[in-house]
């Protein structure tokens, strides 16, 4: 079963909820003998943290990561892992329940407000509770340990698309991503996009956006056959970050436009008698398994449902109200899932990397 | 692991490569006291069984279906399931393995020869071996069982794009599908398909499809939280599906264009108290959880790799070819995918609506 | 994968070692609106706490459990689950690193240190590390929720054997289990175990003992066939205990002696028509599946490996050595024992008892 | 979940009841490239026939393995693993379930009828239907393709006890097995069995007995901590074939009897600076993972349940009866157990091998 566990060597199970006192993750399945601080994921966590631009939610959290178990200080003086399982933990420092209170009663539309109480009986309301983006935090350490799994593989992710607005693929530029909050890497995309989110912001409502993950380096022969393709695990992954409605491969939709003479990719031989790809249509994966081409997924975030204008909802007791959602909330959640689908990019290429390993897909 | 099981509660376990003597499933997690024969199982089989128009490969095979445990006729003279697990089978009838020997050596552009031979260092070369959209037949078999364990779900899939064609979604009519060799909702789409399919055969081309699957009346409360999100659950089932290369739930990647307010699904209540949507863009799930509205799947095939120009490759020893495939293909592998899909649909609700009886996602 | 991780629908997943700052667990798969506070765990604690008498290690440990995630104050104002996963915390106050340093190059025999450094390469050679006993702590508090989610059924345990004096099983009697430092049923056998046990620890040295576990008013049909047994998923429960060499069931290796006329237990209708057992030789699970019996485990323990008494040994660097080992501990591990193997069985029976409400076994 | 399936890595799923066409399994997570043939399988099935001796069942089965997938004859022209599913089938061919008729409505004492029909209502009552030993088959079938992962391991079992009768441990002898019809190492003591068990069988009685297995070779660093312990894996493997009511490791429960002094194996440095043990009690496994020396595993097995003697029992309908057992059975099932303890160690050891080869435990 999975319900918050993921992966099947290297194996992340997140717990907490918006507004406890901590979340956090248990990572279980990480070779030992790896040199791990928390220095070494605080970075990453840097990335996603809220309040950062007025584009993300002014919830302040210093989203300091604690590991509380699976690493020991080696005889040469470095903290290592051991083998065994590594406890993450994030202390919750703003919460402010009292925000939440009015909508106790009430469901937000677009939320899972309606489907965990159907579901469950129960749920937390305060700031969604358990479906709350925050759940993210602990993927992204996760994440941070899975990349120590495998350093030899360059992930990096950028928005590409913000409401309708797409990058121009021709002026991308990986150093741009960090000078704009907006993972863009096209810089004149993202000047307008500034305007363009500013004015969604101040007139409280939200948009959606793409988010383009890509892993560099990763070697052949990743993902096992039929229902663990690494394909197949990516598109779980990703699908199940919040607000995640399409997950596509390579070329992903635009291939079902295409002939089978443009959309396969050819073959020659590169240097070092390796065969190489001409193109890469594909995504970097052919029968659910790595080919050594860049591994290229792209996801589809949905529009915020918190936003100012008043929609038509229902309350628990079956009477029907308008919903305003006021509180903090991000204009746009695809800017803060890019560190989150690097995350989850990372996770799955370290499990599938540890079941290489021995050799049984 | 999951190399070739799908499913928690309810779980398939496929086997079997493309000229190999049989291929099957052990479908396990199917609860006791189901009525269930071979019959019902054989219908849906036909819906993908090959070679019944000329825009299916002309691989002739009976595709029967034998039952050989899991079942017993009870007291009432009827066959019912017991609860142990079905083993299903299905023999390979025209295999023709002469067909493929010349490729033994040369690995197919866009197929999984390269990364299958990358991995394990062997491969079944005939046909496509375990890599072969044939499995596919195995799973059309367990969505069979699947469907018996929800009854009450209403599972149809339908081709809503070939290459660059799309239906017209005001002419859907779930009638056609049987009308036309494309299980195609818009008879007039479908016509003018026939014509432009017809050509890309006849060049030996392929071209790429979008099949939509839709499942109505799923109870409220299915799915998982986080990792076991019924969406994440259905973008890996069919993504998994051979030359699948994008997913996407509801108005998918459309959702990144609009604002919170276009995308929300407002609520009233309905007949009964019970709280109904006034649209679902969100294709019925909210947080990972059924909502109650259908359940609406999109996925993207990409063109059958397997084409009559010749494309540039390489062999296993490292010398530089052009591959022309020869042999018997689907013009688009998208066709025979739609009831593969329906399949999929079935195994993950059934999945899920089993692990809701457990009351624990 | 299973390192860390107990169970299938209610699933348990611990982590923490001997002397790092906290130990703990993630219990998954806890059904929602189960009320659940601290208080609740917290008793089960008590019973398992280091130096409460003289015959357990000195160690001094609040092991006070806290509740991080997965619990709400319902509008009844009674703290309940929500479905979502329950983290629980215990923090490690009495660690006395310095004991230790010694032994860091040096395998203690009986221990798990030079298998563990064999494995890894690195190991916590801090009290054990993970291999520690105090992790069954966090197993504990599993088993408190594990209690709550199966409400009706009754578990106790009792220590049958300590060295080589056994009960007299025709003296068992329940209330006594709270009158000694044992765990024993039996008065009279716990007034001579005292003065054995006092010998034992006074020479420094240890011995080994058996535990039995009962659970009664357990539901017929719990346990799934074959691989899911309920007897199956109990030994791997008390087998997985620290220091546990034998499993057994019902009259278990006392069964190998019997004739089939012997060992059967027949069966009778009693009240309400229902069927009932004359005996219970097996335990309460017959064919993997409860049959309504009490279920019946017995494990033994072996002595704790830690001793004054010089045993010869090596040293990581492959040096023979004399190890004694220093430090506080248990001179019979099997005490404490008792509560972390009914713990176990909480567990079990609460895993089987989700899997059976979804009807698959 | 693991209904059917058991193994992380290395995966079976068996399938099948006594008295339905065929009983089989497939295995999943088998290395490519290990040679592996029919012929392979065939000898260990033929261990476990029954019909063999006076002592077995008189059921005649061909017990005849073929291979339906995941194998091919490479270039060398030795038929190889590809890494894909190994489907393996065994037809049923003497099954005569005439011989059941009457207890369709009965439950036999000791045995599963009563817990199977209470769980789901319906059970194939024709030779035990799934719960009948005949799935073991399907076990060492499996185990017979473990053995080719792990071909270093010797793995071997032996009855050491028929009722209350041990072997002589100082009269060991692993050429005697094959000597006798028991399975015995130890030749004095097959002789006496031989008259002991002829007389059982003729009085339509039947005795329990015990199995021990051995491997050696087993490297050290096999399993995987706290749940997924080596010991762990195999109590619940042993503890899960039919009639077994106990399992220990090493010394077991003798080990309750000793001090810390006594039980644990000293150390010392061995040829090549290897470190070595100076005893075994704790059969092969410390903490969880193999220390290098044999791993030495021992199951009861209780005596056959079907019995000439009748015994109390009760309908379906809830009316009282006494059954006596006609049909074909095994005096002592623990006999045909000793093959199939092997194939249950082969893949345990082979599904641990795969994970330490993922340095993952």
């Amino acid at each position: 079963m999975s319900h918050n566990t993921f992966g099947h060597l290297f194996r992340v199970t997140t717990w907490g909820e918006s507004h406890g006192p901590a979340i956090g993750c248990v990572v279980d399945g990480c070779p030992p003998l790896i040199p791990l601080t928390e220095t070494d994921l605080q970075g990453w966590l840097e990335k996603r943290k809220p309040g950062q631009s007025k584009y993300t939610t002014q919830r302040r959290e210093a989203d300091e990561v604690r590991i509380l178990s699976g690493v020991m200080v080696d005889g040469d003086g470095v903290q290592k892992t051991t083998g065994t399982p590594i406890s993450l933990e994030i202390q919750n420092t703003d919460q402010r329940s009292k925000d939440y209170s009015e909508i106790k009663e009430r469901f937000r539309p677009g939320h899972a407000d309606y489907t965990y109480d159907a579901k469950y009986g129960i749920r937390d309301y305060r700031g969604g509770g358990r479906s709350s983006a925050r759940e993210t935090a602990a993927r992204v350490a996760a994440g941070g340990v899975a990349r120590k799994v495998i350093p030899g593989i360059r992930i990096r992710g950028a928005l590409v698309q913000i409401g309708p607005h797409k990058i121009d693929r021709s002026r991308w530029d990986w150093a741009e991503i960090d000078n704009n909050p907006f993972f863009c890497p096209d810089r004149q995309a993202a000047g307008e996009w500034a305007d363009y989110l500013d004015g969604i912001r101040k007139s409280g409502s939200s948009v959606g956006a793409v988010v383009e993950v890509i892993a560099e380096d990763v070697p052949v022969g990743l993902g096992a056959p039929i229902y663990g393709k690494l394909d197949a695990d990516l598109a779980a992954a990703m699908m199940s970050i919040n607000a995640v409605k399409g997950v596509e491969i390579g070329n992903g939709f635009e291939a079902a436009s295409l002939t089978g003479e443009e959309n396969a990719d050819e073959m020659r031989i590169g240097q070092g008698k390796t065969p190489i790809f001409l193109s890469n249509n594909a995504g970097g994966v052919l029968g659910g398994i790595s080919s050594g081409e860049p591994v290229v997924v792209r996801f589809a975030v949905k529009p915020t449902s918190s936003i100012l204008t008043p929609r038509k909802s229902v309350t628990r007791t079956g009477e029907e109200v308008d919903v305003m959602t006021k509180g903090r909330h991000d204009p746009c959640v695809g800017i803060r899932a890019v560190p989150v689908g690097e995350a989850m990019m990372a996770c799955v290429l370290a499990d599938h990397f540890l079941r290489n390993r021995a050799q049984v897909g």
